[in-house]
């Protein structure tokens, strides 16, 4: 039995029910969102770096699905190092910073504006560089986050996305799928069981694979993230569909796989791509809606399922620190808010 | 000395200075390019995986710098597996695949053409499906590659999607320039003394962090990938940006860097980010055209820097493969074409 470690991390996490619940109260009262946002957007550009650019790809997925308009993360040097003159004009550029204080951010989301775009910001902070500089803000109200891995505000900052591309652009998900995410966000924090086994089984890895692919992406690069900040692992994230083309070969085979999935479009891929790592030797790990998950979520709606994966990831890279006997709060060298312009 | 073990990789390494040869003597020639960009495009969009996805993101760099309009990598599940309905309406879609014949890359690419985009193929597979699909193909003309990693169809990408960015938006280089690029070819392939010292240094690393930024962001990709695939190496390639975001803080001191620049736009970011490694404990390896650096090119254009870099990570793949007693050209587990759809 591991001993429990205090930690501001773990109380963050266990806030996320509050956040969340706060933030789909205001579902449907969105509505000066609409002075940011062109009727029909040529695209929708993301702007954010760190767990923030995680969040963002999710983002880019919602909204390319809910709008029907490309959508992609900007490369931020193309702004700030290349001074590139590009042209905006009918785009919605989507800011996100937990803190709203990293300036790089703030100065590309600046400067996407001069170009022609809308913009819209998503922020824990409220009355940040970033909310100002943006033609509309949702604040997270998540509360203060101290703790240097994000948790609360990174999944707020998928809330608010998912609450934000279905104001603008109509949601596929109803009440009742909300409804589900909440109770499942309960469920999912109140026992941890799952992922503190899962933290144990893999206490000895120096080096993780991290798979997730379509929506579930971003909850595989954050869980990887999170796993390095909290717990010092090499763990790496990314899609199977891309290990597959040549990263798989810088892994051993006794290198653990988290593969985490939902029911719906990719389910078959998962399910193929874990099998292929089995035949190659390496011990897979379930974190998943689906029968037999080592670590379990309720199944909810597909592109909503994202909100309770990660937090199975928080509470993975919490109780991988802990396994580890290290303070998750406070990963060598890292600052809060990461200072590059 | 480390005994030399012929290896297809290393002749088609050697190759690529005929090969570049060809596709520069094309320039001033791509006139049927014009049926298929359209004059100011709504944006432009990169189909690709694997590697080619890392020549995507030099694409990415320089056609939003040369033509000013925003350009970004497709998310490919989108299409393949979600069945999006997106309007790509006024967009150039470009389809990167070597050899032309990646099931998903074929599939999108078709699927943006009949979602309104004009289609561009860049491939080695001149009569591919890739090729059909698209309303004009610039073939790579690089001959057969039989080492499942890629070299010469690589640095050939990356000039391709050069030549294609001045023929449609006039370039920021001249013919002097480009004969540069040819010579320092031929130098940085004559003599690779300095990789094979790098590679030999870092035989015992089980784990590297290759970085590099803005348009150097795919050299450091491709040359972590090239490692993987190569040398069975743990690299991890990314841009200094993003891991003082949180990445750093799971790799131990001790993990070796390489830090891939040019002179140019992001020449102070690189310092300031090597000198903060260092800092930290890491040994900091450069390979740059700056004085000082232990792996050295000629410089030449900054946005064509990234062609001779390639070329010094692809050596200390292939030389840390040798080092570690590997063959090269047949990673365990990986075939040339990769069977995803």
């Amino acid at each position: 039995m591991t001993a429990v470690i205090a930690s501001l991390m773990a109380t963050e996490l266990a806030e996320q029910a509050a956040v969340l619940r706060g933030l789909v109260a205001r579902r449907g009262r969105l509505g000066g969102l609409a002075v940011a946002v062109p009727a029909a957007p040529t695209g929708i550009v993301f702007v954010a770096r760190g767990s923030s650019a995680n969040a963002a790809v999710y983002g880019r997925y919602v909204f390319e699905l809910l709008s029907g308009r490309p959508s992609f993360n900007a490369a931020l040097s193309v702004h700030t190092r290349y001074a590139a003159d590009v042209d905006y004009t009918g785009f919605l550029a989507v800011g996100i910073s937990q803190s709203g204080e990293t300036p790089e951010v703030v100065d590309v989301l600046r400067r996407l504006r001069a170009a022609g775009a809308r913009t819209v910001a998503v922020t824990n902070g409220d009355g940040s560089p970033l909310a100002a500089a943006a033609d509309w803000c949702l604040p997270l109200d998540a509360g203060p986050e101290l703790a240097v891995p994000a948790t609360k505000t990174f999944t707020a900052s998928l809330a608010a996305l998912a609450l934000v591309a279905e104001a603008a652009f109509g949601g596929p998900w109803s009440d009742a799928d909300w409804a589900a995410v909440l109770d499942g966000l309960d469920e999912v924090l109140a026992d941890d069981a799952s992922p503190r086994a899962l933290a144990t089984a893999l206490a000895d890895a120096t080096s993780l694979l991290c798979l997730g692919r379509g929506v579930v992406l971003p909850v595989a690069l954050e869980t990887a993230l999170k796993l390095k900040e909290a717990a010092g692992v090499r763990a790496e994230g990314g899609s199977g569909a891309d290990l597959r083309h040549g990263p798989v070969a810088g892994y051993p085979a006794a290198t653990p796989v988290v593969s985490i999935s939902s029911r719906g479009a990719l389910w078959a891929d998962a399910v193929e791509v874990e099998d292929w790592l089995r035949d190659r030797g390496h011990p897979v790990h379930l974190v998943s809606d689906r029968t037999g998950s080592g670590v379990a979520v309720p199944a909810v709606h597909e592109l909503l399922a994202p909100l309770l994966l990660v937090v199975r990831g928080q509470q993975l890279a919490l109780h991988s620190a802990r396994a580890r006997g290290l303070d998750p709060d406070r990963p060598a060298g890292l600052s809060k808010v990461t200072p590059t312009t």
